[in-house]
C-alpha cells in the first residue's frame, strides 16, 4: 500500500509516520518509484507497536527506538531483556543514590539475584529516598507485600515470554510487555483500590 | 530560614523553588519584610514531597498541584483516593475506548467493584487495546496472575492508609503512595524479573 494508505489504515495521521521513518522506528518501504514506496501489513503492525510504546506506555521516541532495536536484533535474549528494561526506565545515576537506601531496597529483595547497577535496584533505592524524604517512611509490611506481588508478575512475565516459538516473538513479548506491563498493572492496581476501598468503607448491597 | 537557605538545606536550585512558588505547590513563607518571606521545616519536606512526585513520580507540574490539592483539602478520603488516581493517571477519553475492550477489562476484575469511568477500568482497556493491535493479544494466564498480583497490593495500600492516625497524614499517604507505588512496583519487577530469568536460564552457583 502506499504511504497515504498507511495512515488511513493506522488512524496515524502522516506527517508522524514521516517522522517514524526519519527517526528509524518504522524501516522504510519498498523503492518503487522515485518518490514511492510500498508499505506492507508489517508496517501496519509495526505502526501499532510503536504508538503502544509511546502512547500507553509513556516512552519517548528515543526510548521506543531503543527497545525496537533490541527487539529486532540478533542479541541474547537475557539481554534484550536488559535493554528493554533501561529504556522503559527513568534514567538513575548510581552516584546520585544514597548507600543507605541501596543497603534498604537489597533487604526487601534479599533473596532474589540481580545487578547492582540495574534499574530495578536503583529504582527501588530512589523511591525509599523520596518516601523518607516526604516524612512517610515507607512500612516494611507494605513493602514486603509489593516484593511478592512483583514476583508473581515477574514469574508470569517469564512464562508469557516462554509460550512464544519464535526468537522474534519471544523478543517483541519481552519489549512490549516490559513496557505496557507497567502500564496494565498501573491501571489493574487503581481499579483494585477502588474495589477494596469500596468494600471497606462504604459496601454497597451486594 | 530565607529561600536561600531553603535552596542550600533542600538541595532544589532557587528558581526552581521560585517556580512551585508561582505555581502553587509551595505555599508562601511568612512575610517578614517587603521583599522577604520566612520558610519552615514544613516548607523544607513540601519540597522533598514535590521533589518525590515531579522526579520520581514523573507527574507534571499540573498533575502535581492536583493531586497535592487533594492532600490538603478537607473532601473526603474516599474522593481523595479518586483525585490522586486521576492525576496520577494518563488522561483516557472513554470515547477514545472500544467497548470489546472495556468489556475485556472487566471480564479480568468481574468480581470488583470499581467505578465504569475510572483511571482503572479505562486503563486496563487501553492496554488490552495496544496489545491486540502489536499482534501480541493478552494471554488469559498472565492476566489473571496480574490482577491476583494488584489485589494483594491494593489491600497493601489500603492497610498502610489505615495505619496513619491524624486526617493530614492519610491524604498524604494517599497521594504520595498512589504517585510513588507505581514506580516501586515497576522498579520491583525488574528486579524480579532480572531473578527469575537468572534462576532459569543461567541459575549461578547457589
Amino acid at each position: 500500500m502506499k504511504i497515504s494508505q498507511l495512515s488511513t489504515e493506522s488512524g496515524i495521521p502522516l506527517p508522524t509516520i514521516k517522522m517514524y521513518l526519519r527517526e528509524g522506528l518504522l524501516p522504510p518501504g519498498e523503492r518503487t518509484g522515485v518518490n514511492q514506496a510500498d508499505y506492507s501489513a508489517d508496517h501496519l503492525r509495526r505502526l501499532s507497536v510503536i504508538t503502544g510504546l509511546i502512547r500507553v506506555g509513556g516512552l519517548s521516541i528515543a526510548a521506543a527506538r531503543s527497545v525496537l532495536e533490541a527487539a529486532t536484533s540478533d542479541i541474547p535474549l537475557a539481554y534484550t531483556l536488559g535493554v528493554a528494561q533501561q529504556a522503559a526506565s527513568a534514567l538513575v545515576n548510581p552516584a546520585d543514590v544514597d548507600i543507605r537506601d541501596l543497603k534498604a531496597a537489597d533487604e526487601i529483595m534479599s533473596p532474589w539475584l540481580y545487578s547492582s547497577d540495574g534499574p530495578g535496584r536503583l529504582g527501588v533505592a530512589q523511591v525509599l529516598a523520596a518516601l523518607t524524604a516526604s516524612g512517610l517512611p515507607a512500612d516494611p509490611r507494605w513493602l514486603e507485600r509489593y516484593a511478592e506481588a512483583a514476583l508473581v508478575v515477574a514469574e508470569a512475565d517469564l512464562d508469557l515470554i516462554d509460550t512464544r516459538e519464535s526468537r522474534e516473538e519471544k523478543s517483541e513479548t519481552v519489549v512490549i510487555g516490559t513496557v505496557l506491563g507497567d502500564a496494565l498493572f498501573a491501571a489493574l492496581r487503581r481499579a483494585a483500590q477502588e474495589h477494596v476501598s469500596n468494600k471497606r468503607y462504604n459496601q454497597p448491597s451486594e
